[in-house]
């Protein structure tokens, strides 16, 4: 039985987490757990974390992953919530099942979300296109690749397009997306319940000091890798 | 072959997150994500996720996760870390492999960490005994059934013993061990990595309104149910 064919009742407004080989962990974590805990207090949402298969998927640390759902099974989710990662992500780019994916589910969804580079997937599925948006602060220069202005935020909302900055920014980004669909009352007792009153030992982040020098080369070599012939319109040739 | 049998050469330093069912994801994976960045970025150290077996396990979202390693395999590790969660973790106090587990390994374990209510796992274990502690605020009443001193803050360190606040308070409390492990600017290298800059969109936690009303119930029913017969020393007859 599928959730559609049988399901009575209004349908929930399913969120659905994408997966892909690769991602960083803690993209995905951060706003699954936030949003998971709203449809948790909150009737009328689901959360669903899809993948093309549902065989199991490693992740940039030792812990893998797999998803409840496939593609198929859910092509018209309510939200849709990429996340990013390294080396896996840019090879992502080139993966047409994951790009149609997205594609399509964006065509039907009133949120098409991503966390860090995973903003480069929706870009390279052409959902980026006029659109301000950002990512991971080391691959923000490439956003105009896919046609989206590059802007420096913790998460930038620009129709039904929310991006958010690097890896932990999906948290914020997710609390936010709570307020919106749930209400500020509702984030508030999610992000107690998370315990979400960060205190990072070594302070807030000093931008004007931001080692990018170390990051860029880096960065650098993963685009070079994963676009090796600098095709026209890829971020080799930014 | 084992990494044990055949590895040349000084051993690295393992840190062990342990997963067991029903686990909060988040709790796992932000310490997770902190550490296996230090891994990637400083010689010496390894992550591995052990639980009891590899088959894949629930977490309290719709991702499920697999370790990639068992029990019997990592007997000694460097570090224990060990995740919290609900009603799971409340029945994970009666889970004796896994508390055999967390005992063996602390026994030899240079540090024995807890996110959010694995602290109870600690307690239960008998690791906590006469140690100042924290946990999830919500849970925070039952530490002195451990023989814990509980503490209001967002991770707590007592001789080999650390234990952080709730969910997210993970992520601060391994950059606080990223930075006694490798230093502080290897810390500060992996808070920009991961772009930890936190915005919560609700703002900072005002913990004098905190809605503790409307979770203490769910917290009584919780440990109720976890040990319907009020044993002696159980959290029921706090």
């Amino acid at each position: 039985m599928t959730a559609s064919s049988r399901t009575v009742g209004p349908q929930p407004k399913t969120i659905a987490f994408v997966l892909y080989p690769g991602i960083t962990l803690l993209d995905l974590a951060g706003p699954l757990q936030v949003l998971s805990a709203l449809a948790h207090a909150v009737p009328g949402f689901a959360i669903a974390v899809v993948a093309e298969r549902l065989a199991p998927l490693p992740t940039d640390t030792p812990l893998t992953i797999a998803a409840d759902r496939t593609f198929d099974d859910l092509p018209e989710p309510f939200a849709v919530v990429v996340p990013g990662g390294g080396a896996p992500t840019l090879r992502a780019m080139g993966d047409r099942t994951l790009l149609g994916y997205l594609r399509r589910a964006a065509a039907g969804a009133e949120i098409v979300a991503s966390v860090c580079t995973g903003a480069l997937l929706l870009g390279a599925a052409g959902l980026l296109e006029g659109r301000r948006a950002t990512t991971h602060w080391t691959y923000r220069h490439l956003l105009p690749v896919f046609g989206a202005a590059p802007a420096t935020a913790r998460w930038v909302e620009d129709g039904p397009v929310l991006t958010s900055a690097g890896v932990s920014a999906g948290i914020d980004m997710a609390l936010h997306l709570a307020g919106r669909l749930a209400g500020e009352t509702t984030a508030r007792t999610l992000q107690y319940a998370l315990e979400y009153d960060p205190a990072p030992p070594q302070g807030a982040l000093d931008w004007a000091r931001a080692p990018a020098d170390l990051f860029a080369p880096v960065v650098d070599r993963l685009v070079r890798d994963a676009w090796p012939d600098g095709a026209a319109g890829k971020p080799a040739d930014r």
